[in-house]
């Protein structure tokens, strides 16, 4: 395996050399453009489709994309990362995220036990809990039913199980899977935990206790301060409490929690959705057969994520697209748009993923690399943001690409005729209709209702958002992110930047500091 | 008065030309650093203050700007607007939002009425009806008391007011203003009013129809939505309703309302929080006195915002930070990182407020510009962010301008002491160490511990969320966004760039596509 910056392999000099550009206006604005719309489509899991019909390529570039991919190895790579080698450079560890949610190659040892078979066994347990929880064989002190469960993580025990449940909270209301609410509590600021605490019943609430290391600072904070609370209703707060964490953790035995599950060093807490992270919170919420339909829908979605060709890789042509987009034609930014309110967390959780995977400086030995890696990562779903910063998209000075997501049909089943069509007719129109307009423009003599157009879009289309669709999602842009990583020959999975920030604000809590930092400590009062 | 572009500007071309850069690293690090927090600092209304000591400025930097200003004639150019000059040129409009909170200039005359007049009523006439509905003169049909209010509306007549409403939320709670749950219906997608109907009781609930021409097609189809649900459960929508929009549209004296309250066409949606748009969602939700307490705060800033010293204007100073860091320094991005959950949705509106308004091509007489406008503006609340996309921020490969946003105190009031100090404490440190973290960096031999520092921030620090510290907050940002609109010499009132895909859209519904964008609309089965 040859682990080599971008900038010196000869795929990447070619497409760099090459003056040609498709021109996006003609390419999908002409006479051949529905054939392209059919054409530069791939089928992904749960019947999902990644169509890039509206992305600045054309089979040239396409061309240049895979050579590029061979010559980066990536479908080796991406073997080697599943079947356990030390993919983590940085810290040194296996990257094992895919293998909650599948066996894709051989069997992976370490710690002296058998990986899938580990996870699997957590997400037994998991599934048992719940299913207590549910049928009232784990009450609370009154001997009443459990009606909430409280996610108490920050970063990745947060974002990525938070989306996947309000992704899932109506379709499983509507398909009489919901079992408990969940609610979730972050931030160190008590006003955070303060306010979930006043809006819920704690005495028939479980909360879930998610950190790796069992060090977090917000997480162990807002976990004593939800104790006080419980303490203070005079409730026992270890009746309420389970824990997800590292078998190695302070937590992993501790009595204070009904239950603990775990996960390992292996699964990077911004990947966690599919392990025991997302699993508690999710299987609690919508029962254990749904977290286990998510979970077969990322399985399937991994699967196509090991094939060579990237043009039946939707995940690896997503990424080569985004590397053109970024390294060739120098744009710093990515906007998420999902015309689904359900997804309206996803663009944050992908933010972390992506912006915490790949924004880095340096290679996977450590060395400067001198070529831009992962972009800015935002977005807000439609049609919401059509209504909001969709103005700078569509006539600002930079051209933003966009990622858009759709589905047919909508999750609740209620909808309502207004003007001859119905809503969900309304959002899928306005979505095919934002992708031309950004694609082709429009000519004005006033320049102030002129389009430039070429501002390119990819968009992810399904059938509706169920968990299978939802775990294709999360498993696709995992992908993506770890095939650019790849491309960029970084280290995906560290974060040596969040590092330094905690080492200061432990010396402006003991009051350890001098010049500009006291001053500031000073200025905030502390 | 001169409407020039910004490349024609000597001052402009000064700084451009001039090769020197403030070194952040040194400046802050330095054994003066103490003293330049002291220094680079300007006050704010309602005890908040504006501290730039960690931007990529010093003295020399700061005078060229100050010569900016003066040439580009901010302050004259904001006089102009707030005595009532036609500044919208495209949709020739006044434009009149500083108006809804305090008289800066002289009267302002249109329509044949006095507009300060004019706002003061709808005021004056919101405060009456919320009154009602809280002592129980205004009831549902059972004669039971309302006790929530739901918003339907969306971009500016929604993420205004929701940001706003979830400042306050907690703080209003803990001051015993808390008189209704506010709750908001946005998009077009079913879900999303589905969602919101499902887990509120509509018989004791009045929904709040916000459209200035009372056309918008996603409210007026999730207005329709409602009234369906509302007749099927027996009850009569027009007891359970209210409209916010202009006068001469066709909701402004309809009887499906129980009661009407007017903005106009001088309140552009993004500028509109306070206006009749964020009154009446906002008085219900907290009482009048609570939204009054907001527009004082606002009005106090904007008279700030009329200094003609920058260096004592901290909106115009913001401004001109702003333009130096895009034009000269050529970053593209603005990360906006309030470290107060409260705020969490105040990143999106920011995100409109500025994107909508400065993401232009053309300046404000409708000719092109060669210069980048306004940047893409994302944000999430602190501490969750540093867990999430900081690593890209700390060590990605672009440099990144962020906005913090702090306070000394919390609003609920409750705390708890873990490891020795309390949750607020780990919140201020946390973002006095980031800021020291960003600026000066850290030397490292192992270059992925490395960080390169020089990565510039600002900082707004209160003592507390109040209303009148959120009215200076909301201020501050969308003067600091007129004053780049005047540099860039934009028409920051209009929005062009949002009407293409609305017409495409409507093409769609209408089957009147062909080529792409009939084979998208295939594609989404439309």
């Amino acid at each position: 395996m040859k682990w080599n910056n971008l900038d010196t392999l000869e795929a990447y000099r070619n497409l760099a050399s090459d003056s040609h550009h498709a021109d996006l206006k003609k390419e999908l604005g002409g006479a051949d453009g529905a054939q392209r719309v059919a054409k530069y489509q791939v089928n992904m899991a749960a019947g999902l489709s990644y169509n890039y019909a509206a992305k600045a390529v054309d089979d040239t570039i396409l061309k240049d994309l895979c050579a590029l991919a061979e010559e980066a190895e990536l479908a080796d790579k991406f073997a080697e990362l599943y079947n356990g080698a030390v993919i983590n450079t940085g810290e040194k560890r296996l990257v094992l995220h895919q293998l909650t949610r599948g066996q894709l190659g051989g069997p992976v040892t370490a710690d002296g036990t058998d990986k899938r078979a580990f996870y699997a066994e957590q997400q037994r347990k998991i599934a048992e809990f719940a299913a207590k929880v549910h049928n009232g064989a784990i009450v609370n002190e009154k001997g009443e039913k459990f009606t909430t469960a409280v996610q108490i993580g920050i970063g990745g025990s947060d974002l990525g199980p938070r989306a996947m449940y309000l992704a899932l909270e109506n379709w499983a209301r509507k398909n009489g899977c919901f079992r408990m609410e969940a609610r979730f509590i972050s931030n160190v600021d008590p006003d955070d935990v303060a306010s979930v605490l006043g809006t819920i019943d704690p005495s028939r609430s479980i909360f879930i206790l998610v950190s790796k290391s069992g060090t977090t600072l917000e997480t162990l904070t807002n976990e004593s301060f939800v104790k006080d609370a419980l303490k203070n209703d005079g409730l026992d707060p270890s009746k309420h409490m389970i824990a997800v964490t590292s078998e190695t953790s302070p937590l992993a035995k501790s009595s204070d929690y009904l239950a603990a599950f775990f996960m390992d060093d292996y699964i990077g807490g911004r990947y966690s959705s599919t392990s025991a992270v997302g699993g508690a919170v999710l299987s609690l919420a919508f029962g254990p057969e749904v977290f286990a339909r998510f979970l077969e829908g990322a399985a399937e979605e991994d699967r196509l994520s090991t094939e060579k060709d990237p043009l039946r890789n939707p995940a690896m042509l997503d990424a080569l697209i985004g590397v053109y987009e970024r390294n060739i034609l120098g744009w710093p930014c990515t906007a998420v748009l999902p015309y689904s309110q359900a997804l309206s967390r996803f663009p944050a959780h992908l933010q972390q993923l992506d912006m915490e995977s790949n924004g880095k400086s340096v290679n996977r030995f450590g060395e400067p690399v001198h070529y831009p890696t992962g972009p800015v990562i935002f977005g807000e779903p439609g049609t919401n943001g059509q209504h909001s910063f969709y103005q700078l998209l569509h006539q600002g000075t930079d051209i933003i690409p966009l990622q858009f997501i759709g589905f047919r049909s909508n999750q609740a089943g209620m909808d309502v005729v207004i003007q001859g069509s119905t809503s969900q007719q309304k959002l899928c129109a306005n979505v095919a209709a934002q992708i031309m307009a950004f694609a082709c423009g429009k000519d004005d003599e006033n320049r102030n209702k002129y389009f430039a157009g070429c501002r390119p879009s990819s968009i992810i289309v399904g059938d509706q958002l169920t968990p299978e669709a939802l775990g294709a999602l999360l498993s696709h842009f995992e992908n993506k992110v770890m095939f650019q990583g790849f491309i960029w020959n970084l280290n995906s999975f560290d974060q040596e930047g969040v590092q330094l920030g905690k080492v200061l604000a432990k010396k402006v809590l003991a009051h350890e500091t001098d010049g500009a930092l006291k001053a500031f400590s000073d200025l905030l009062n502390i």
